[in-house]
């Protein structure tokens, strides 16, 4: 029973949390989270370590035993080298944490970007199950996409695909918006949740997005989506504005994504686009009306599933072997 | 030797090509190519089949001991189900083409987009010879993709995958254009040879584009691509705008395919872009700036390097089973 059970860890900018998984229902049997206080990438390795022994304690097994583990990162990761080449939550570039993680726990380690591991959780086990060509995309803090094309992973030639925070969507003619990566205009810098809470520190310092702030109880540090959301819902003009351009930014590239690759599934996660209503009601009215007709036959879109499980889930699924994406 | 040739039929608008292609080089032994008069199913079929029967008898075999063949279509194929769902250029929508042409042949039929076609035989004889994640972006009279992800085909997960353009583009704020599929905005209604014929008459008859009519001997009818790239070489402000803003498109959706999928090789195709240098050179530019760069990682663009052949040789593979995709 326990020589089944796989190992997946999801390393996010704060917080690792390490699972043992059941490969033949997606369910943790036993979990554990800890915050890792500093990002050197020996003390999160170290984070991770004991997040790992802590699970496999609880589960009462030894995670010597597993053999391999899969660990999602939230940034872009050299999957066949164990390398994460940029981690901006992290501060991290060429971290070669596969290799520091899998010294320590003495297993094989399997990197992979955060939402590629949430993607295949939910494609095993959530709103895309059983789905063969289904993409996740995720708007959070950051924005990103994770494909299963073929009923595979789809990591790309150097491990970073699914990158959709970074495509460039800026309308010609307008100035673009600086984004995290030290680009402009990409979808990330319109729509997420980081740098919205930018985009309307300055807009309130104009003067511009009262009912914002108002909604954040006064309190520039707590400007989010969720405030834009509420003022949305009390009528204010410039919170509806903002998520018609938003939604449109988003629903559009998501529409040109599904143009581009028919996947039969969509799904939608990410708190931004999760916990504003109308932000989501918005995306999907322009993924109706953009993605063209052909690819629109047997096509749906839903709602992640798994929450944040999935990273874990898919983590564990994708190192373990047992639903390995080169099946 | 002959029974190692693979037999492959590219089918567009007004012709239909067949060869017999050596699965090992790539080379046709022997090729035929048909001009269809009419274009119904049946009459198309029969061409088919005709210049099938003439390749068989120049190359000296006999066509219904090949087993298989490839089929490459102008449109969106089901190949699963080898139904043609949408061929703008012959009028089409859902004809059973691969059942027919099997019947005639008494030949197993694969049915395959042509851009798709292209695009794995440039992948297994040409500009993305080896190369395991790849795409072609082709710009002629029409704009499309061909997807090579994982080693694999991606056709999606109902065959239309790879509709490049059709991904909307038009700038918020202005009026989109019209495209042939019935929408709005999308990529080949700016930048598809056919559509931007359409522009130019638009744009001679408001007085706007007199070089590019001198440059097209003073013919409206002649009005093309080709005119555009002569008046910019001349210096016309109006090719110049012209191209600046299709260059921008074609160059901005194709880095954002690139920071989406994150393949290794860009093969660039069709009449537009490689008969326009300078329109080539822009996108170019656009391509070098707008991919992300953690995607730019052993990133080349090259120019497609099969020309017309690549389809028929792509077919011809994908249907003989010595390179099939299944692999």
């Amino acid at each position: 029973m326990t020589a089944r059970l796989a190992l997946g860890v999801d390393l996010g900018g704060t917080n690792a949390r390490a699972a043992l998984v059941d490969p033949a229902t997606g369910r943790g049997v036993a979990a554990h989270k800890l915050a890792h206080a500093e990002r050197s990438p020996e003390a999160v390795a170290a984070a991770i370590t004991t997040a790992v022994g802590e699970a496999a304690r609880l589960a009462g097994v030894d995670a010597a035993a597993l053999g391999t583990a899969g660990v999602g990162v939230a940034g872009q990761c050299l999957g066949s080298s164990g390398v994460v080449l940029n981690a901006p939550n992290l501060g991290w570039r060429d971290v070669p944490l596969g290799a520091m993680v899998a010294g320590a726990l003495g297993l094989e380690v399997r990197l992979v970007s955060d939402l590629s591991a949430a993607a295949w959780g939910e494609r095993c086990f959530g709103a895309a199950r059983g789905v063969d060509d289904a993409a996740l995309v995720f708007v959070g803090s950051g924005v990103g996409a994770g494909l299963i094309l073929g009923g595979r992973l789809h990591e790309g030639g150097r491990g970073v695909a699914g990158e959709l925070g970074h495509v460039k969507v800026s309308p010609r003619g307008a100035m673009p918006r600086p984004c995290g990566c030290g680009e402009w205009g990409c979808l990330e810098a319109y729509a997420g949740g980081m740098n919205l809470a930018t985009r309307l520190r300055e807009d309130v310092a104009d003067g511009k997005a009262g009912a914002v702030l108002a909604a954040a109880g006064g309190d520039p540090g707590r400007l989010s989506a969720s405030a834009v959301e509420a003022a949305y819902v009390g009528g204010d003009h410039y919170a509806r504005e903002l998520w018609a351009e938003v939604g449109e930014l988003i629903g559009t590239a998501s529409a040109n994504l599904v143009t581009l690759l028919n996947p039969l599934r969509l799904v939608l996660g990410g708190g931004v686009l999760l916990g504003c209503a109308h932000l989501e009601r918005i995306v999907r009215a322009h993924l109706a009306d953009r993605v063209l007709r052909a690819a629109r036959r047997d096509f749906e879109v839903r709602r992640a599933e798994l929450g944040d499980d999935a990273g874990v889930v898919g983590a564990a699924l994708l190192g373990g072997g047992a639903h390995s994406h080169e099946q």
